[in-house]
């Protein structure tokens, strides 16, 4: 019971896998054996004494957490997803550097909802490291009978893009943490694999750190019932945000 | 704003601090640089193609699990703690070994309670790993002013044993995890410390592998709010369980 006949279907996964079997995601031999390794040639996020880290984006991000408390470091501003757990983690693991971590996403937020309050969610926090997870709801909220939003593909990197030169030009030495927008509603939501390619793209473009959440996911899906890692496709359960956790502190270094 | 005055009351905590200076814990230059690191001299966990693996213990293991579905693997059987984030990490590094993993904790726990449930709970499900975190019910529920339980501290080591004992012998090639019991209410639960205490000499007397919850916790909590690890001083907030497995991953070096 899994969604590997679904995924079949798409011709947007068939590139991609077509672009593993060249070697373009790193060796295939370090992805096998550890499921969720990073490429090795990726960049790694340096920290300092009193670091800020600010995770931007939407209701994977977000997670429940409790809006009305907008100081860094509090147990309770974290939600129950993979920014409380990177929380954890990374006081756990250097206890003497003093970080401050603020999770800033909100539900339903798209690229145009980041951009709107990027000013203060983002900027006046002056992070020394911004993480963003962005992508799913630019397209899915186009999708149904009454869609609630329209944009292209076009939209969503020409914002993104825009959004990475804001924060390199306002933040000088910032480090961008791009995570890949994901799904396992594959055939469904085509062509979804666009705007992950377009995480990718960009990462690539300005040298930022990639974390590979869709690739990751999407490789671990075929052994597992299908909703294990994300619920509703889009969503992710406790072990679906341990993943995504473990994924970024693998494409970090952190 | 920490538990800083109230943990320097314990005695048996400065006992502790007394041992940490010997080094007993392994060396401070390790622990200082990465917090939840495991003393350098523990055994590691090994795992196998199809390897079972069991969690049992009270409220901080249970945490909110579907008790309803008994089956390995399913992503609701394992609540939205340490376990189930422990499932995700084993799953997403380890693919390969096809793990079954259970979570088999219930809330209020303690000896006593797993013993009655250890053979259809613990035992038939014939598991090469069996990770225990058991403890602090069975010394606050004994507290106030009509405690629900009676029970002396030799009885929960001597019960303790007991379960370890019937485990090894009832599984040959079991590895069993023992994890420190915890709290950061040290004052007021005098001498809760002794139970840590005993996890530790039981963990040592069978040579299992110990994970150091509650030395982690203490040493993390003088930096953050008082609640930042445990929300309520016994149950862990979603760093505080992003922490526990971190501890035990290292412990287990999985």
């Amino acid at each position: 019971m899994n969604h590997q006949s679904e995924i079949n279907k798409s011709p947007l996964l068939s590139r991609r896998s077509a672009l593993k079997g060249l070697g373009a995601l790193g060796a295939a031999g370090t992805l096998s054996a550890h499921g969720f390794s990073a490429p090795e040639t990726i960049r790694k996020i340096k920290l300092e004494q009193g670091s800020v880290i600010v995770f931007q984006g939407d209701s994977i991000t977000d997670a429940g957490r409790n809006r009305d408390l907008a100081e860094a470091n509090h147990e309770k501003s974290y939600g129950r997803g993979y920014v409380g757990m990177l929380a954890g983690s990374l006081f756990g693991k250097y206890p003497e550097l003093n970080l401050k971590v603020y999770n800033r996403g909100i539900s339903g937020n798209k690229i145009p909802d980041l951009a709107a309050r990027w000013q203060q969610d983002t900027i006046d926090l002056k992070p020394n490291v911004v993480s963003i997870l962005i992508g799913v709801n630019d397209h899915w909220h186009q999708l149904g009978q009454n869609p609630s939003y329209s944009a292209t593909l076009e939209d969503y990197e020409n914002g993104y893009r825009e959004l990475i030169q804001r924060t390199l030009r306002e933040l000088p030495g910032v480090q961008i943490v791009i995570g890949e927008a994901f799904t396992t509603r594959k055939g469904e939501f085509d062509p979804v694999d666009d705007y992950a390619a377009v995480c990718k793209k960009l990462a690539d473009e300005f040298n930022l750190v990639f974390v590979p959440y869709d690739q990751t996911i999407e490789r671990l899906v075929p052994a597992h019932h299908k909703d294990f890692w994300l619920w509703d496709g889009i969503h992710p359960t406790v072990p679906g945000h341990a993943l995504l956790a473990d994924t970024w502190r693998k494409a970090t270094g952190l």
